[in-house]
């Protein structure tokens, strides 16, 4: 599996690791063949906004890989130090410069095949003025109809943007979704 | 911090790594003094169960560190190649042997002082016969009123049964719980 086996040698001494079985374990560990010491691989949390400004929605078009140039929501990787709520802002104001109220949190949704758990909290916005960081080409609003479905930069973004426009549709309150994403 | 720095060299080739802020991002990372490759650190995830039989809840009595021989519900790193439910399902059957019926997801709680996300999801218990594995003392069946508040091994596990026992004295559905727990 491409997610494991990430570690080829010791982050603590440098020594070579071995994949290995430890005692009181059920799965194979980077263990190292020197100091013993065991590293651990686990999924990582993408965390994100959709931004909402009277019916339009806030996408940003990708200036980085992957999906260079395909539109995405707001999100990027958890940072040590901050909440979920709090790296979900903060991705907001990088790739969009967007002034937001915070809202819930909107959509759990686990990809396993790459190791990620994506969490999308809704947003405000609190102003039509964005002011996109070096890794979005372009910050703009969308109405439901102008949505660039086939250029969306990943699944979680479709999952998520679909969720919201039936709950609106069908009037329902913005309820948590969870999801698995293939 | 402690949670930041945990390289001192290179999983991919061993040699030393120095923590730097590599070119268009904004934090130090480690990075490679020989192959350059950058190294990120980033939260991760525990998941865990509130596994529930009539008026009761299911505790597991720690065997092993940190916290031995205090009461918690039973929880876990989540593992690559799982989703969180899977995951949840898993420590439940691991920690108690316990059957269940995974309900909705419950808590989200950010314990940003040790780089976590505790996911935790609501279970109905469909025996009170347990099976606890080697991690565990003893699982065993509380009334709200046995529970050993000041035995708890966690404060995520406070914070999910505290606010589990106020949605049903108060009679409100179980929606999601989110918080920041120190």
């Amino acid at each position: 599996m491409l997610l494991t086996r990430r570690f080829k040698h010791c982050p603590s001494c440098g020594a070579p690791v071995q994949y290995l079985v430890p005692p009181d374990d059920n799965r194979e560990r980077a263990t190292c063949t020197a100091c013993a010491s065991i590293h651990y691989e686990n999924p990582i949390n993408v965390v994100g906004t959709l931004p909402v400004y009277g019916e339009q929605v806030l996408l940003c078009r990708r200036n980085i890989e992957p999906r260079y140039g395909m539109w995405t929501l707001p999100a990027g990787f958890l940072e040590l130090g901050e909440t979920s709520a709090q790296g979900a802002a903060r991705e907001t104001d990088e790739e969009a410069g967007a002034e937001i109220e915070l809202q819930d949190l909107y959509c759990v949704l686990n990809v396993v095949r790459v190791g990620q758990i994506h969490l999308y909290y809704r947003a405000r916005l609190l102003s039509d003025r964005f002011n996109p960081g070096p890794e979005t080409i372009e910050a703009r609003l969308f109405h439901e109809h102008e949505i660039p479905w086939d250029e969306l930069a990943f699944r979680t973004v479709r999952e998520t943007l679909q969720r919201f426009f039936e709950d609106r549709r069908l009037g329902r309150p913005y309820a948590l979704h969870c999801a698995d994403v293939g």
